[in-house]
């Protein structure tokens, strides 16, 4: 298994938890520097013609992408421990709870997006972050109601059991520091983003435990 | 079952395009003039605090949200026709195609965003719609690389069974028409929106003949 991945990038972040919570170690890592635009070169763009973070490659491919469905490949192809519950209405909600993250806020914070910012709509760096900052909490307001008024919210998010939704909003959480985001108005997300913590495979998962990234962003 | 809704949103559009799909006739549909702001004010509020639409009522619920979530949610409770294939990997290849419409394309495109835009970044609506059809473009270039290299492209995205990937590519074409975006550089993508829109499913599921719609956007 090749897994292409950088440090910062919170899909991948996504991924590797995934994969450290049923214990597959790739045979390879690949790192694709964001900072420095490697995901636009010629090697990686036939990788993942679409430029982004992160792609799996297992076997003899073809070559997996975008963290959700990479995750769910996991979990149907590595069915132990599941990051899904069984029941139907359960799932939805779990994948629910997991798009507010992937598809409603992360999308709005990615390199692409922070460049068009700066470079074609020459905002300045408090507009850029205000922004950011709009985004990463118009969906913890979402998150966090949605858990604290749920009775299928547990000691994660649904019920006792670690699913993609706890992985989504780890890194969620996690992309609030990154952008100096105050997290306080969340105590259910908080209290539930610190028991993940505490697993090994979300620590060990955490951006700046990574090869080349630096002691704090 | 109780189905929220709006012309207009092509995350509604997905949905409704996948009940059709499945025979699945919503007892109620309640409209959510999202044009009127009608998903902040309290009624709404309370059935999804995200504020966004769709969302779905199945019996006793609790309320289904965001559009993936939903149509996963209706291919397990209405298994036929699939929306997905059996494969792991064909799945990951059909869940990834979507995600690059659901997480990468439309959220940058919504009315939030489209507020946002204009009320707190003041861009002028040039300026507005330059970036929109930036990431509509984005993603449609994506899609088009990925759909004419794969060998597994068929009559529709993944062989010859209509996917949920095929329903992101039709709101994503759909979207790429409210916006005057010229989609003749991706002919693998408007050959298979051609052959889903003469599927009634699709056809009678457009935003334009749904009750409130104008003639044309």
């Amino acid at each position: 298994m090749k897994f292409f991945a950088f440090w910062r990038s919170l899909a991948s972040f996504r991924v590797r938890i995934a994969l450290n919570l049923k214990g597959i170690v790739p045979d390879e890592i690949v790192d694709v520097n964001l900072v420095q635009g490697r995901q636009r070169e010629e090697a990686y763009r036939k990788v993942n013609p679409q430029m982004v973070l992160p792609a799996l490659i297992d076997g003899d491919g073809p070559v997996l992408f975008q963290s959700l469905a990479i995750m769910e490949y996991l979990d149907e192809t590595h069915p132990n421990p599941p990051l899904l519950p069984k029941e139907p209405r359960a799932r939805a909600r779990v994948r629910g709870l997991a798009q507010i993250v992937a598809c409603d806020s992360h999308p709005l914070l990615v390199p692409r997006v922070r460049e068009y910012l700066e470079h074609e709509l020459h905002l300045d760096e408090p507009t850029r972050l205000k922004f950011i900052q709009h985004w990463i909490g118009a969906a913890l307001t979402a998150l966090e109601t949605n858990l604290a008024n749920s009775k299928e919210t547990g000691r994660y998010c649904q019920g006792d059991q670690i699913t993609i939704a706890d992985i989504c909003l780890v890194t969620q959480a996690t992309g609030a520091g990154f952008y100096k985001y105050d997290t306080t108005p969340f105590p259910t997300v908080r209290r539930i983003v610190e028991t993940c913590m505490q697993n090994d495979a979300f620590a060990r998962a955490h951006p700046l435990k990574q090869p080349g990234a630096p002691a704090s962003v």
